[in-house]
C-alpha cells in the first residue's frame, strides 16, 4: 500500500496576498478549480482579513460561496474576531490562525505582544470548536525571527502545546522567511514528533535560500505527512522572483511522486495550474522543476491519465 | 571541532563547456582566480578533448600553465589515451575519466561499448598511478539513464568495484541527467559507502527537477562529504536557464555553512565568483540562493571576514 502525503495548496492566499496585481474573486476561483482539477486536496481558499489593509483578499466569501465540489479540505485565515464571524457566515469547514514564536514579531506584524496573539489564538480555537469548524494554528518564525534570529524550540514546543490543549486541530509549523537548513528542519520537527506526533503536524517552508525542498525531506523523515506548497512558488515578495516564495506546489508534488508516496496530484493538470497561476498574477518563473515538467509534457511523457474531476 | 565537506568547483569544465559563450583561456583563469579567492579547495579545471568537439574547452594547457597557486587540489577530464599525454604533461596533479553505468549511454555519449570504455578508463586509472598522477573516475548516470530509464545499483557497485581494484583514487557518483530524488540517493550512496567508505566517494548533482541540494543533503546523512558543485549552477543546456545545470556552488556552500560543516568557503567572495561566471559567459539565474545571498551583502550581512588569499 503506498502512503499518503497530504499537499495543502495555500497558493490563493499565501501567494496572491502580495502580488502587485489583485485579482477579482471569479479570477480566484478560476486558480482554484485548477487546482482541484489536478487534484489537490486540501486548499486554503483565501483570508478575512481587511480589504484595506490587503486588498488581494478583499471578497474571500465570494469565492467560498463560489468553491466546486465539497470533498476538499478548504481553510481560510482568520486573524480575529470580526474575521471569524465572517469565515463562520461563509461556511467553510476549517480557519487557520496564526501566532509568531517571536515576540518581536508578534509586535511588529500584528501589533499585539505574544500573550496578546496567543489570547486571540485561542479564543479563536474555542469558539471554532464549539461551532464545528477545524481549527488550524500556524506558528510562524518556528525557525528563525527577522528581528530576533533564531528562535528557540522550546518556546515552539509551549505554544503547541498550548493550541492543541486548546483544542487545534492542526498545528503548522512555519518558516516565515525561509531561514531553515534540513539538519534545523530535522532538530525542531523531531522534537514535535516525539510530543504531539505526526498526524497533527504540517510543515511550511519558504525557498529563501533554495532549501526548502531539502527541508520537505528532512521533515519527511520525521514523519509529517501534510506539506503547505503554493503553486508555482508564488509568494513572498513579487519582486525577486523565486527569491522568497513559498516552496511550489509541484516541486513538493514532483518529489514525493517520485519518492513513492501517494498525493493524488495528477502533474499534467497541476502544471496547467501552474501556468494559470503565473498568467493570472504576471509572476515569472515557477518552481525549480517547471520547465522540466514543460519539457517532460512536450515530449509527451507527462499525460493526465486520470479523468477529471467532476467540478 | 568542526567536520569538513569539500566542495569540488567543476563550473570551468562542466559549466563552461556548453555555453554558447566560447571564453578564451585567460577568461577562464580569471573566474578561476574568483574561485581560489572564495576558498574553493577543489576546482576541476578544464577538460583535453577536442577543440573541434569542445571548442570551449580548447587551451586547457594555457589555463593549466597560469593557474595560481599550489595548494588547490586541481583536476581536468580527459577522455582517452591522447588526453592523457596532454594532461601529463600539462602538469596537473589529478584527471578525471568518465564511465557510464548505462550501456546505451556509453554508445550514444562516446560511441564506445561499456567494455572498451572500462578498458580506457582502467588503462588511463594504471597510467596516471604508474606517473603519481590522481585518477578521479566519474561513473555517470548512475541513477538513470536519458535511454535505459532508471539504472541497477548492481552495475554501479560492479563498476566502483573494478577501477577502485585497478587503484582509482576517487569514484565521483554522477547524477548527470538530475533525475534522482533523495530517496534514491540515499539507497545508492548507503550501499555505496557500506561497500567502499565515504572517504573515496564523491557525489555529483545536476539540479533538473530542482532536487539537487535535497539529494546532497540526504548524501550528506550518508557520510558523504565531498561534492561536485558549479559556481551559479552553470552547465547543462544554456538555453533553459536553471533547469538543467549543476547544483550551485553557492546553494551548497550556504547549506553546508548554515548546518555548521566547515568549507573554507567565503560566501560574499563566492558571490562574487557568481557574479563574474553570468558576466563572463552572459548566462542569467545562478543558484538558488544568489538573489538571497546578494541581498544580505546588500544589507552588509555578507562581509570577507578573511582576508583573501594570495594569488
Amino acid at each position: 500500500m503506498t502512503e499518503k502525503v497530504v499537499i495543502n495548496e495555500v497558493g490563493p492566499r499565501d501567494g496572491l496576498q502580495n502580488q502587485p496585481r489583485v485579482l477579482a474573486p471569479e479570477q480566484r476561483l478560476q486558480l482554484i478549480r485548477a487546482l482541484v482539477k489536478a487534484g489537490l486536496p486540501a486548499i486554503e481558499v483565501g483570508s478575512f482579513v481587511s480589504p484595506r489593509a490587503v486588498p488581494a483578499m478583499a471578497g474571500t466569501d465570494a469565492v467560498i460561496a463560489g468553491l466546486p465540489r465539497d470533498d476538499i479540505y478548504y481553510s481560510a485565515l482568520v486573524p480575529n474576531q470580526k474575521g471569524y464571524e465572517l469565515a463562520k457566515t461563509s461556511g467553510i469547514k476549517a480557519i487557520g490562525s496564526v501566532i509568531a514564536a517571536s515576540n518581536t514579531f508578534n509586535e511588529k506584524n500584528i501589533r499585539m505582544s505574544s500573550a496578546q496573539a496567543l489570547a486571540v489564538v485561542l479564543d479563536l480555537i474555542v469558539q471554532s470548536r464549539r461551532d464545528g469548524i477545524d481549527s488550524l494554528v500556524y506558528l510562524s518564525t518556528a525557525w528563525e525571527c527577522p528581528y530576533e534570529g533564531p528562535i528557540e524550540s522550546r518556546g515552539v514546543m509551549a505554544l503547541a502545546e498550548q493550541v492543541f490543549a486548546a483544542g487545534a486541530t492542526e498545528v503548522i509549523i512555519a518558516d516565515t522567511i525561509g531561514a531553515a537548513d534540513p539538519a534545523a528542519t530535522a532538530a525542531l520537527m523531531t522534537t514535535l514528533v516525539c510530543e504531539f506526533g505526526a498526524a497533527r503536524l504540517t510543515c511550511h517552508f519558504h525557498d529563501t535560500r533554495g532549501m526548502a525542498l531539502a527541508n520537505v525531506y528532512a521533515a519527511l523523515q520525521c514523519g509529517i505527512r501534510k506539506f503547505d506548497a503554493s503553486i508555482a512558488g508564488l509568494g513572498g515578495c513579487p519582486f525577486a522572483p523565486g527569491a522568497s516564495g513559498n516552496v511550489a506546489t509541484e516541486d513538493v508534488a514532483l518529489l514525493l511522486q517520485q519518492m513513492g508516496f501517494a498525493t493524488g496530484i495528477d502533474l499534467a493538470r497541476l502544471v496547467e495550474a501552474a501556468e494559470l497561476a503565473l498568467e493570472l498574477t504576471g509572476a515569472t518563473g515557477g518552481g525549480h522543476s517547471l520547465r522540466w515538467l514543460q519539457r517532460q509534457r512536450e515530449q509527451g511523457r507527462l499525460r493526465s491519465d486520470k479523468m477529471p474531476p467532476s467540478i
